[in-house]
């Protein structure tokens, strides 16, 4: 670990075990001041009180989660969809969030139009950035693995995403999840391209394990899996984003059911050794 | 269905039903007269007679499934995975193959260097490529979807396996399977490059089902799933490929539980309606 390594927590990789307050008890516990929780966690402790202590303990918040899911499946779903966007842009304001994560959404209903859902996440974006902007919030596209394309995700290389960052402006970037992006052939092309571009707005790590057991919460800790983390963060602080290593890990049968101490404390070895 | 739909069927997809031989006999029931086998099937019966069987009805075999896996933990592994793959190659050439396809393989032992892994993809092909051009065998790498990087094919899109293409040889191409490769934003030009280059050596058909239950063994049948089958297989023929559509499904809890007959007729309906 290098001296400048700093990690935050994703409040996913503790969703079972700790709400938002509890969540930050712990990493004050664990000598980790950066967080990066999701909207129904804060929705849970109130948007008021979330922000009250972030302020008083001092924390980064590295990200909100999650805005995104933009493809409907008529015109009033849309925009349904895009005044949810500029809700979660209230929150991530209030607590000063680096950026507003988005899942973009795959295919509406039964459509299999995937050139259309993509079009209409663009545009969505594109809806959803007057307020982002007035509110001083950046967004952060989050490319999700190809196996998501369908269902959560139409959004899925680090290109691509920054395809659609270029049409939009400077204040729409790309999270760089190493769990969605380590099989990319064009891997370190495409991140040297989002540091050229400045538009790398936060870094997401966890492992992919094999065999992976479940397509969703089957997310492995830092080291027990095949992703050489350490040559993606090279290449990420290359580009010249410095901030912290997000751990962001889905586990329904192996850290969900873990103490929350625990947790933390294997992370904290984990990125001081493989990360 | 056009005129010239051609239906070929891959034997994986009737695999608990059928061996060989009763694959054949169901297919002539079917009226289908392509077929695309896999090794062991083919070793059940021996391979002369499964080459007797080919010949005797006029049978197009488009392709052979499977060769590749080529990375290893040292030479000796790496040599023996040749080895194996130039008796692919003498399968292929008894059966009159359009195609040895390769499932390229992921990542060697604990190894988590994916480029290293795919450096031996293209020198484990370059290796077999002299033995396959004097049995006059071409050769189809099969890009696999990116959730198979790990432990099935570190080739994971066409513009990727294009690029090893360009650097073997005219007899070297892709097989391109809807399953694997239908999410990809580069889909339209890749497939159009492989027109250009004449590297299309197969087509592969099936569906992705929401939600997919297995990463393996949860293929759809074309109809079920998501993948916009008829706006692919236009990519495909525009690029100048008009072979058989190859149905490969494979599917654990669904058709593989059914009669073999039963599952071909629904194939040849849904060839007709939706791709």
């Amino acid at each position: 670990m290098s001296a400048d390594t700093v990690i935050s927590l994703n409040l996913a990789t503790t969703r079972p075990q700790w709400g938002f307050a509890e969540a930050v008890d712990g990493c004050l516990r664990a000598g980790i001041t950066a967080i990066s929780p999701w909207r129904d966690q804060i929705e849970a402790i109130g948007l008021d009180e979330a922000a009250r202590i972030v302020k008083a303990n001092k924390l980064q918040v590295t990200g909100v989660c999650r805005g995104g899911m933009f493809p409907g499946v008529d015109a009033a779903d849309r925009q349904k969809r895009i005044d949810d966007n500029l809700r979660a842009i209230d929150q991530a304001a209030a607590l000063n969030a680096d950026c507003l994560v988005l899942v973009v959404g795959g295919l509406p209903g039964s459509s299999r139009d995937l050139p259309g859902a993509r079009q209409q996440v663009t545009d969505g974006i594109a809806a959803m950035l007057p307020h982002a902007k007035a509110s001083g919030v950046k967004i952060a596209i989050e490319p999700l693995h190809p196996m998501y394309a369908a269902d959560r995700a139409c959004v899925n290389t680090v290109d691509q995403a920054l395809d659609i960052c270029e049409k939009l402006g400077e204040t729409v970037g790309v999270a760089l999840d190493v769990y969605h992006i380590w099989w990319d052939p064009n891997l370190a092309n495409a991140i040297a391209r989002a540091g050229r571009m400045k538009r790398i707005f936060a870094h997401h790590i966890c492992d992919w394990l094999v065999p992976t057991k479940d397509m969703l919460l089957d997310r492995g800790m830092m080291g027990d899996g095949v992703i050489d983390l350490k040559a993606i963060r090279k290449m990420i602080e290359e580009a010249g984003f410095h901030g912290p290593q997000e751990v962001e890990i889905f586990s329904q049968d192996n850290w969900w059911k873990r103490p929350g101490d625990e947790v933390l404390q294997v992370i904290k070895e984990r990125v001081a050794t493989v990360c």
